[in-house]
């Protein structure tokens, strides 16, 4: 019997997927317990985390297992990721053995590792979370990488479907949003991806040069309209891209075409600190009250006004929460005798 | 329902305290198991620690429940903790977000952070951990702020009843230590605290400069008086101070009127190196007996001589250990059926 | 009731270790569970972990414990180890105050310290671990410390005969490899005591200069030949050391002549990129057959080809396995009830 990752969510079928978001809502519901006994998650942080960390730590225990945090390059040896590398430089272990090793230990395997190097050619290959799950034993989940953040796509869905019911055929805005640093686009695509698979209509606002990767913004397009929903819109003017808007979510990510170059990347981004979701343009979504989402950390009153953020329609807390749900429900299925 | 956060002993009233306390001596005999179930306990760290970390984990699991480790800046992300502010630095998540995502994962959550930033009048204001509070729908603990180390001054209460019987009217003297650094005074404040609360006659020996917090000292004073105990004496020579103690507790801290300028204070402090409790202070206590207490980590043949420390009146290593049991009467208080 | 600690396997006697192996294999197929409830391990890192951490925190997770771990220096106050130190400079905690506030709240305290300090004399005394243990009044377990790694020894020895079936009689040779770091000599010694108390041949191939602890390969010799095993032969060409191997056991470390000064230590190193066990090399073992070991983490292509660490006769996985099966018996021993 060959093992479950969760490296993508498309990497499922549409079906595993309703019935990991209903056995989450389940879970909300307090209708389910146990499950995990005796069963341990080894959660790779390659980078900081405080809802992922949190979230799955709480998960397991809530279900009678456990789960052990490493830091590679902190707590733990630094990672060697290339294949074949001749390893006298400064890591210490390469993600094979340290991939094995964990595969015997614990039941399932967490990988965070966000983009690293110059070339986003190889950079969206994501081989560090796949090579990770080539040389596991155990079901590895990614829990977010360059290319994904499918834990928080999965929150971000059952988000979707709490705020609006049906979001069949209701607007979903991404809106690109200035931060001080050039960001991944894991996530912007992972909300994409969540929203196209409710089959809603999207728009992406976002300046020119902030195009997500050709590919995902193809994927986007065809499962959205696999779903129901609609073309994917492009606009570059953030006041006229939320009008209308059901939903918008806000996030910042770098220019692709400036990937790895930081210096480059933030001349190109100076100008365009206009770019945030503001109480004013709140008001021009379909009645003022288009539900805000953003998978945090949030920098407020540069992504997000405090008005917003602080407001009626702000879904952020309750995004965060439904991480815990549905990674209970993943874990369950991944582990689970459900 | 409003919950209840534990920021600081006096936010409680006595006869609460005093059953805290009691609880806390069942629980060191033995006779409580369980109440924590499925319960989760994050633990915000933005300084170290060794005893708050290992005794709030042990204590949640020793009850069935579980807790979460999280470092801001380390493991987590940098943490902002100015109401309103632009946060187009270095900080990524804002502490009114991050308060109100641990309440929903968690079932109470602990703060610790120890003064920042060079204005005490900001500073004994002590507001991220009651932002935290104000901002987390779940009871936040206080694992020590610039003000207080509630926790602490649990446990002192525990040891002082412990070592005295009745403490009532018996010389505590808080002796200041030098140090080689400009410590919080929140440790000190929260010590004469425990021991106003038991009624105890209090001395302060301090070098001329090193004056509590104006507002602490005043308390102090008022508790001891209303509990029977004596006004506040202070004295600014060590071997004076510490004749015909019952108690001497040790601690070092930052003269506040040069609060924010370590340089300053280190000048300030230079000629003081004398200010430490020795074998020979220690034969002027009361029938040389005095139990001698400090919170750890202690500053060895600096604060304390080891002759001292290793000898057969101290009770520091108690004093911790009367951390785990106060803490597990806390949570239990907190959030179990008791 | 003295308490047991373990500081190196030759502390216990020669029964007492193979009744730790017999409940290891034990554990290994499944027979046994439980036997930790409400038990306690503290975990005081110095130093990084990948192995030892998992599988610690596994170990008492599955027994139904709880592992806290802590990282002195880091989430924790930096230790100080000099008996009767002064401390006015940047440790803040002596680890005689932290031995014995853990021997409080913990019901086992593993400890992990790397050599500090350039004068082996001192360093080979082994003190930070051994006075740990003076101090602390619960067992205390060396998870690695400037001599030994008695965990990894034990996972060694159940390799071996996991392995070889009977290892008495067949040879084992110690590798020396080249490392861009100069390392401890734990391991190699560690190794060689487990093949050494297997009553195995044991060979040591290194470069001149490399030699182990005079006193170190004398309890190697004497425990080899005690158990029925061979001198131990020295010999200093990679080629000629492997010839008819059943095991290898690759193993970098540094001069210990030159222990404390790195650079020193580099120059003498820098024509020694040879000794690295190829797959060439690999077929003049037995039979081109023969098991190979490393404890982890390895340099791969550097101390070891890609084409032997990922070929059939590679044991470095189940070596690492083993460390979880052999630390649940040993927990079990030192504080269940088996």
């Amino acid at each position: 019997m060959s093992k479950r990752d969760f490296i993508t969510v498309e990497d499922w079928n549409g079906e595993e997927i309703d019935a990991l978001l209903a056995l989450a809502a389940r879970i909300k519901r307090g209708e389910l317990l146990g499950g995990l006994e005796r069963k341990v998650m080894a959660m790779v942080f390659m980078d900081p985390s405080l809802r992922t960390r949190t979230s799955f730590e709480t998960a397991m225990f809530l279900h009678g297992g456990h789960a052990v945090v490493l830091e590679p390059g902190k707590s733990s040896w630094s990672l060697e990721t290339e294949p074949g590398a001749v390893m006298d430089g400064t890591t210490v272990e390469h993600i094979k053995d340290a991939a094995q090793v964990l595969g015997r230990y614990a039941d399932v395997v967490g990988v965070r590792s966000f983009p690293r190097g110059a070339d986003w050619n190889v950079v969206r290959e994501d081989r560090t979370v796949r090579d990770f799950a080539r040389y596991c034993e155990k079901p590895v989940i990614n829990m977010e990488s360059s290319r994904r953040h499918p834990c928080q796509q999965l929150a971000d869905a059952m988000t979707l479907r709490e705020k609006l019911g049906d979001p069949r055929g209701k607007r979903f805005v991404l809106l690109w949003g200035w931060h001080p640093k050039a960001l991944p686009t894991a996530v912007p695509a992972s909300a994409a991806l969540a929203a196209a698979h409710q089959g809603m209509e999207i728009v992406i606002g976002r300046p020119d040069g902030y195009e997500l990767d050709a590919e995902d913004t193809a994927l986007i397009r065809k499962i959205a309209q696999a779903r129901g929903g609609e073309f994917v819109h492009i606009m570059n003017d953030p006041d006229e891209a939320v009008v209308g808007a059901d939903v918008v979510y806000v996030k910042s990510w770098g220019a692709v075409k400036h990937f790895g170059q930081p210096e480059e990347e933030a001349a190109f981004r100076a100008g365009l600190r206009d770019w945030k979701l503001t109480a004013q343009r709140l008001k021009s979504t379909r009645g003022g009250q288009a539900t805000v989402m953003h998978c945090l950390p949030v920098r407020r009153n540069v992504e997000i006004d405090d008005a917003v953020l602080d407001g009626p329609t702000s879904a952020v807390v309750d995004e965060a929460e439904n991480r815990l749900h549905v990674q209970r429900a993943l874990l369950l299925a991944l582990l689970g005798k459900t």
